[in-house]
């Protein structure tokens, strides 16, 4: 199946990678990423680019969608040619998917209203004024359209994914090659399980750790 | 601190990203992705490549030196200029780490004589092979040597860096902003939780999903 992932500048890294890694495994997957224009993409954190392989106009119809998040997704919300784009490659799905903020950048181009779909915690509003309803939960389906929570969710997302097309069996075989037996050394990546004051602090601060 | 991650043709993508997005968010961290030459550098799965920022040769240092694993590690075994680099990093980290593969790399540049390590399941005996003391644990810790199993262990390994650098209530704002509240929908990531007859064929079919 053919699978195009979306790049835009200030994009976080593991929106993108973390499903790729599952989804580019599926027997007869073929992922393209792309972005306006063909070359490098530079990550939110500035240190990492990711090569865009094609450029939106080369890429007329796809079978998957992922739109990752970041900072830079919210300047997308009005980049005409990316909000089209977004349409026309969803009128050609069979799943349109995002994880962290690109549920709300696929919101703001008038593809989730109504539809249930989750983002990172820190969005559900933005997600809400862009007419689709937010869930807090890790992934969340809705017909063909499939939402992940922030950044690492989109890792769960795409084992989803991989179990409803190809079936249980290739899901679980490559959790197996990807070692994905999460041990996390702490339990602080939710809102509901981490500190309290830790998380009034991270959201005081934007998003980025607070000072000691 | 200076973070340098090596790059090579036919990395795995997760293995780089997911430390990645965990260090690159410490206080004052500086990352750059180095490879024998500057320039987009291609995965093992074809479809994505990242840019090396730096040539190999314009890193002459770093606090945490980061090797990550791929089908294509194997042939910097010998591949002199990377495994001379890799030693001369070596002899200025504070910490020299790694994911699934990478361990056996860093075997190989003779950094892990008589240590104890970890790497992706199928890699235990070629990890012995160089004289590291392979355990079947997730993150393994010896002095300032940290290794991580496969591709996704990454991430565990660097919110454990992240306690040990920065503290517990900086590596949980990391865990949080990056949302790492892992619930993959199957149980699958471990030989020893994987149905034992999908492990006999992933191993059979060399770490490619068997065809149901």
């Amino acid at each position: 199946m053919k699978i195009a992932i979306l790049l835009y500048d200030r994009f976080t890294a593991l929106d993108v990678v973390g499903p790729y890694e599952i989804l580019a495994r599926m027997p007869g997957s073929e992922v393209v990423l792309t972005a306006l224009r063909r070359g490098p993409v530079r990550g939110d954190l500035g240190s990492l680019a990711l090569t865009a392989d094609a450029a939106l106009d080369e890429i007329t119809a796809a079978d998957l969608l992922l739109v990752p998040g970041g900072p830079g997704s919210e300047r997308m919300h009005g980049e005409p040619a990316v909000l089209e784009w977004l349409r026309a490659i969803d009128a050609t799905t069979t799943w349109t998917t995002s994880v962290c903020s690109g549920s709300i950048l696929l919101a703001a181009a008038g593809l989730l209203t109504g539809r249930r779909a989750t983002t990172h915690w820190f969005g559900p509003r933005a997600l809400a004024t862009f007419g689709a309803v937010p869930v807090a939960e890790r992934v969340v389906f809705d017909g063909k359209y499939a939402t992940a929570a922030g950044v690492s969710a989109g890792i769960d997302l795409a084992l989803h994914l991989a179990g409803r097309i190809h079936g249980d069996q290739v899901a679980q075989a490559i959790q197996l090659i990807t070692e994905y037996d999460p041990q996390p050394p702490y339990n602080a990546g939710s809102t509901t399980t981490a500190p309290p004051d830790l998380v009034a602090a991270v959201r005081t601060n934007g998003l980025t750790v607070p000072a000691a």
